[in-house]
């Protein structure tokens, strides 16, 4: 029956996980991580791919931005589609600051082989996880792992374990109020073994609905079609998929290559906040205490910033400033419902409402009444630009 | 059975009808207004009360400046008001633009003394209007006024005659479609004779709903509640219109004047744009063709930003440039759906939706997110800025 003392447990090692233990083990300060999937599952989840440009400052900052920034691929922009006619957004030009597109699954493979050099201990394939004594100067975890029973005490726990995890389920239901709301749509994403066709994401709005050309490398396109919650991956065929994707991605002049799909699903979506990130000595970051809708990729970059303030709130306390641990969880939540109404922004901007065909049809054009006053207003453009780069406080 | 002939025939002698007949006369191309209800009735009619910066110029270049000068109230901003804290946005200061408060009534006023002055033909109380062969290059109108028959032949018929009118339900329906949206919330409107308690509108967003402190007058106060569309005004007393008031426009230090209140109503609230503002020689202006919700005030300066840019392509047209003529529709249709976002935004980001208590629990607390954004962002609030002051093309 293994007992270990740790300052910090932080259950998950996903991107929120992983780093916050590397950004403390910068900062001289221990933890320890514990993972119910096995390392690989967790290398090959495909999620996000757009950080923003303080999200890149930050990993590099913490020695994680070489092949970043080597692989990673700078943006200056997007486009903005609609009415068949696409739009250069350029935040470069607007606000002198960029985005990198960089797949989740690279930050996490960075982080991954990071921890490995240094030794840090990471138990993966943990069973039965659970948190104790939240509300005591001594919280522990415990769980199974090779075969013994695992009990770690620690200064802090840290919910790093996404929306389904056991952190924010631990905290007494009296304690806490979920705030939620699910979008009558859905994004069926795809990987192709195939050039991006456009050197910048483009975001569009077609009257069959949103698509998106995105990109994870030079020879591999992300793209996404709005589908039905409700819709099943086996009633889209590549061909179907593609055929879509010409739709409502085409504009004159203009080819979308097509290759090889080496990866589609359907992800519905939701925005939600838990009212508290903080219970006693349990701190929640990323999916654990939010999800946006992907649109305006926001999910990755908010963990990011939820671990970047709780890891410097972290090394304040080891230092006898308590301050900013008191404050985690009003920053991190204020920061959260602005990052909340941008995604919603971008997301209601971009998406057919099937709901009701004539409010859908009075929604649609709204929205090209939006799109067109967002590519023409210099100063809408920027407050796009400062809001899908980060500026966010 | 009397049959006059002029160049524009205007149904409507609302703002609209009134301004583009006055505005044609100052190019001196002549019309004739035709109105079914009493110069009383359309004196009485209260309405809106903010005038961008744009319309205070086209009424003091049309010579209805005046009393406009002397007696509008210029306005530097606007306050937006959430969880119980006050945010000033100074258009002035952000974009050097500012707005003025004058009611919609004294514009009114103001057009029908300059009318009756300049002796133009205006017939109130015209029964059983008509217009015919709007496709022909002679279109009629014909009605009774007076125990008479009328008929009047002219080169073009304007329909400013409302939502209602007979001009938009003349278009056979299969040549034009009404995208309209209705929301779960309508406004309760009050006059009171007290000095306004403050010296810039207050929009408020409370949990309890929206509410606005406005003026019409230094000692006269406009104040609105968002009240479901199903209420009815018998459940108000003033009492209890006072109360809900204090609640949601109260903040610390500061008091909420009550007076006499001299008249109270409930408006529901709608967003609706017709397909098409023209057809044949029929030309639409203002609420004929579309209806904005009043939050940001939008209503009476699209009648005037119609009416000026109709006016102009009249004026063309009789100096043998048909052009603008042509172009009608498209511009007003464009400015009229960045008008229609711009008025649902400022819509839903200050009313609570009462419809689902889940989504509405998440949405008032991402509505607050977004004011957050918005009084704490320049970017945002000069975006504001712009908009309510009406640089929209």
């Amino acid at each position: 029956m293994p007992h270990e003392t740790t300052r910090v447990a932080i259950i998950g090692a996903g991107p929120a996980g992983l780093l916050l233990s590397w950004a403390l083990r910068d900062a001289g300060i221990d933890s320890i991580v514990i993972e119910n999937r096995s390392q690989d599952y967790v290398l090959g989840r495909i999620r996000a791919g757009v950080l923003e440009q303080g999200s890149v400052e930050t990993l590099t900052r913490l020695g994680l931005g070489d092949r970043l920034a080597s692989e990673g691929l700078e943006h200056d922009g997007i486009f903005l589609q609609y009415a068949g006619e696409r739009h250069n957004v350029n935040f470069k030009d607007l606000i002198g600051r960029t985005v990198t597109v960089y797949g989740q699954q690279q930050v996490v493979k960075d982080l991954v082989t990071a921890h490995e050099q240094a030794g840090s201990t990471i138990y993966y394939e943990a069973a039965d996880v659970a948190v104790d004594d939240l509300t005591s100067t001594n919280p522990t975890v415990t769980f199974r792992h090779g075969g013994e029973q695992h009990t770690i005490s620690a200064d802090f726990v840290v919910g790093a374990d996404g929306f389904h995890g056991i952190c924010r389920a631990s905290i007494p239901a009296a304690d806490i109020t979920l705030f939620d709301r699910s979008y009558p749509y859905a994004w069926l994403g795809i990987l192709a073994d195939v050039a991006p066709s456009s050197d910048e994401l483009v975001y569009a709005l077609h009257e069959d609905g949103f698509a998106m050309l995105s990109m994870r490398s030079p020879v591999v396109s992300r793209l996404y079609l709005q589908v039905d919650p409700a819709d099943d991956i086996g009633n889209w065929s590549d061909a179907r998929i593609w055929d879509s994707l010409q739709t409502r991605l085409g504009t004159d002049g203009w080819t979308l290559n097509e290759g090889p799909i080496t990866d589609k699903s359907i992800t519905p979506m939701r925005s939600f906040v838990a009212s508290r990130l903080t219970y006693g000595n349990l701190f929640l970051v990323g999916d654990a205490g939010h999800i946006v809708p992907p649109t305006g990729a926001k999910g990755l970059n908010s963990a990011i910033s939820d671990v970047t303030q709780l890891a410097a709130a972290l090394t304040a306390f080891y230092s006898d400033d308590e301050t900013l641990l008191g404050r985690y969880n009003d920053i991190a939540l204020a920061r959260q419902w602005r990052v909340q109404q941008f995604s919603r922004w971008m997301t209601e901007m971009l998406h057919t409402s099937p709901a009701d065909e004539q409010t859908g049809a009075f929604d649609y054009r709204s929205q090209l009444g939006q799109l067109d006053y967002v590519t023409h207003s210099p100063l809408a453009q920027r407050m796009l630009a400062e809001q899908y780069t980060g500026l966010l406080l």
